[in-house]
């Protein structure tokens, strides 16, 4: 099977590494030279334009960083719609907002063009080993079709539902992962302010109403998990600049639809405000750094 | 053992009748004659005033609605630090925050009086089955003696730390699980926008980060889990009313201590709009219904 | 002058009907019937499609709801950046998101066709009156050259930047002028609340730091001010879905240039729910209704 | 006329000055010694306690940092409650929450004793002026009685409602121009990623709806306006820290009376948050600099 791969950035690398290493023959294409040539060291074939890369294959599979990027490598001029031939397979595995993912779904079946949104989450080291969970939204044929390029990449392929679906999922979780993540830290900010220990403080919530994923795997106070991103200087995992993204899509897809939203907003923007002070290239949990109190003299 | 207990209110009155049924002998005293004449049906004596609860006991349990009863009763004219003896030990089991409890333990140490917070959770089934979880803040050997009286009331007595970490315990984790559970909702109302399962969206993110006890337990989503309040009209479980005030709590106890936090304000905000807007004596998940879309035709 | 009119909305109308009655020649077009035949009432020519109404005119005029819409109507399959020839000068009068009026001003200045965004404000009133502000990004020359269809259409035209900078201006006026009235909204349920005379309290605000145009013209408690919406039951005005919209335009630019905000997305989604609840096409400041307290007896 | 004048702090130092230079009998005191100092060097007799001071003058008045100080003055063990004869009126100058204010005259009218919440604006240059402006709460009468000791430091005395009315009208104030300033600010910093000037934003914005006091007076975009805070390196002016009290303060009395709010909340911890990260002792206009973007590369 033949695939055209466009977007070979951080992500996209290792995801190309595995399916040429699973025997996929591979024409890539990135407009960073620098991207395209890492591509090429890995066994992949070069293409001129995204327009080659959608042409000369099976299965076109894309991964890029916003959704105007998707929308202008699918929609724009030169386009994959201008390339991609009737029946071809596209499947989108950027994180984007669902709205996108569908509208382009719309434009490319008029041309009887076929797409998936398939994002995934596990992040660098689980794009590296081929563990991602990818998160599918389209016809359950298409999958089928393209499972065999998606399991050379993940090992997880989940079903979600219609196109959009997958980034639906996938923006949902991370809605909820980023928003407890915060509620966490507010938590044992309060928690420490008062001289309680974290350790007997998360104790006493892993086993009450406010137990979450996030504090038992991410817990942002340094040193309650020693296998945590926080216990080793905030390293991520996964980013600040991430989160921040993949709230700002959450947050923009419910604009979208006219869903009133609080918490999510709530927590994008400290985000975003934490990358503006320097975390952002840290582990989302390190917002347990940035909520740190006022000093003892301020009034209150 | 003879317990002097104040506040026989709606929480009050089960855990008083497991005291008595255990065996306690008890001293009754509510502002509200209703609230006593239960009371005493249950078995308690009636004492005319705070004083005369305070004065002829062993032990003095407090059950009040707010921190400024609770100030009230043990600091102001005629409170407990008026009658209580040197040397006799005072439970405040009402929901507070901490600061406050801080504050009536330092008056009462003055005089010699001992205090713990000891907030419980569960509910008024916890309090009827004798089966509540108590958080208990101040010295461990004050927690010994009064753990016989805690022990009829609740199943499990955890000691969290010195006065005031009962408070802490309780607050911050209904921070996570009231934060956590809009998180929740907001997730699940965009997903509904673009027509994905509940069903499956639960599965998929019971799997990954956003895994929390709120929606395994507490699903906001009628029909998802058929054992959850939403299932059955959002009858309570825990009121809407009660998740307002604990956050409000949080957020104050925040504000204290110079702790910037903003998921548990906007969160803490939702469910008082959603108490004025008539779901206050609903369950905390019906915050679900409150964050409906707004119509089709609306400008976006 | 011919001028090619594209959106007849409910705004659209009483601007076509400004340029028809000061003498310009409109070839109008809009998607929906019912608006392209009240067009034609009005004395304009029917177009067929966007290209048609683009392709025969000297100068193009879009009224649109939504960025989508614009970015359809420009970039989109049978687009004006399809039919207009080189030289053309276009005007988009919608209220968007300024990211997309770069975004469709670059792709056509690559066919050598113009653009000045120019977004107005004062409402179907000023509409009808020939009133409006209006706000334009672009070109001074550009400015100049359409200036004579502006001035049929809006008494206040304002050169505020380059292209984008109108929509910034209108936006950010919005993203003020909307949160101001929330923040009086709340000051004065606080104030009623405590059993503070509204016109007292207006009238000691409106002396110190917290004058706002908002609360001298369109203050939210009815009868402070016999004149503003609130007075007659919030008839618009400005309508609170509106104000959602704007709000929400402001918010998605903070967004796409990663600025962080956290009074507007507060503010956003409160006339969001407002809007779920049934006060979408009363006057913004109808939030105050809104914002009500819960009953006494709700536990604090 | 024998002043009894308890905390004489940084406000209380030189409203104390001026009642002194007025002819005032003054009787001081302070808990912490070098203000208490200060007072005697400003022509103040020193009194040993808060009793001495409330027991031996015409008029008491208290200028005190928080709700727990003035509670604790006038209700705490040797507090004012116990030293004040029946008949004396006591005025508190303390920015305070309006329900303290309340509860503590409650307490002293049992015992006799009236009561006016009076706090002040103007900040220190207002206090050695002795031009602040005072709102006061409470009896017409009463405030006849003080009103010569209260012009002699402020130059603007508004008679706002009963007791807590004071209070009331500075939060609400406050509320409002801290929410409007922050909007001012993230509307500026938007206008500046997309390029536009920020004088000629300031133009349009003054002549339409979002007309503030704190755009035109206290501009947060540094060279805008040459006599703001934020074009001397946001030299105070009016703290970070102080607006962070303040909007705190209103919060909380929303909480008090279960007013739901929004705006209000998200603008105080973000002044919360400025003041942890460096910027409570800078004008509150210095949000502006707190809200920069991040940098070009984070992912949108």
């Amino acid at each position: 099977m033949k695939v055209g791969f466009i977007g070979t950035g951080t992500m996209g690398q290792p995801m190309l590494a595995n399916l040429v290493r699973k025997g996929f023959e591979a024409l890539a294409y990135d407009v960073v030279p620098a991207a395209l040539d890492a591509a090429a060291k890995l066994g992949a074939k070069r293409a001129g334009s995204v327009r080659e890369a959608a042409a000369e294959c099976d299965l076109v599979i894309t991964m890029l960083p916003s959704s105007a990027n998707v929308e202008a490598v699918y929609l724009g001029p030169a386009g994959i719609i201008e390339s991609a031939m009737a029946g071809r397979l596209c499947v989108d595995m950027s994180t984007i907002d669902p709205g996108t993912s569908q509208r382009v779904a719309a434009r490319l079946k008029e041309q009887g063009v076929r797409f998936l949104d398939a994002p995934v989450s596990g992040g660098v080291g689980g794009a590296v080993a081929g563990t991602l969970a990818i998160m599918v939204g389209g016809d359950a044929a298409d999958l089928e079709e393209a499972r065999p390029a998606l399991a050379a990449m993940g090992s997880n392929i989940i079903h979600v539902g219609a196109v959009g679906a997958g980034e639906v999922a996938k923006l949902c979780n991370n809605l909820i992962s980023g928003s407890a993540l915060v509620a966490v830290a507010e938590a044992f900010r309060i928690g420490e302010a008062f001289g309680v220990d974290p350790k007997i403080l998360t104790d006493v919530i892993a086993k009450s109403s406010g137990a979450t994923w996030v504090m038992e795997h991410g817990h942002p106070v340094p040193g309650v998990n020693p296998k945590t991103a926080s216990s080793r200087d905030y390293a991520p995992g996964f980013m600040t600049d991430l989160m921040a993204k993949d709230l700002g899509l959450a947050v923009s897809a419910a604009r979208e639809k006219r869903v009133p939203v609080v918490v999510a907003p709530a927590a994008q923007q400290l985000y975003r405000m934490a990358s503006s002070h320097g975390l952002g290239r840290k582990d989302f949990s390190s917002v347990y750094q940035f909520l740190k109190p006022s000093s003892d003299d301020a009034p209150v």
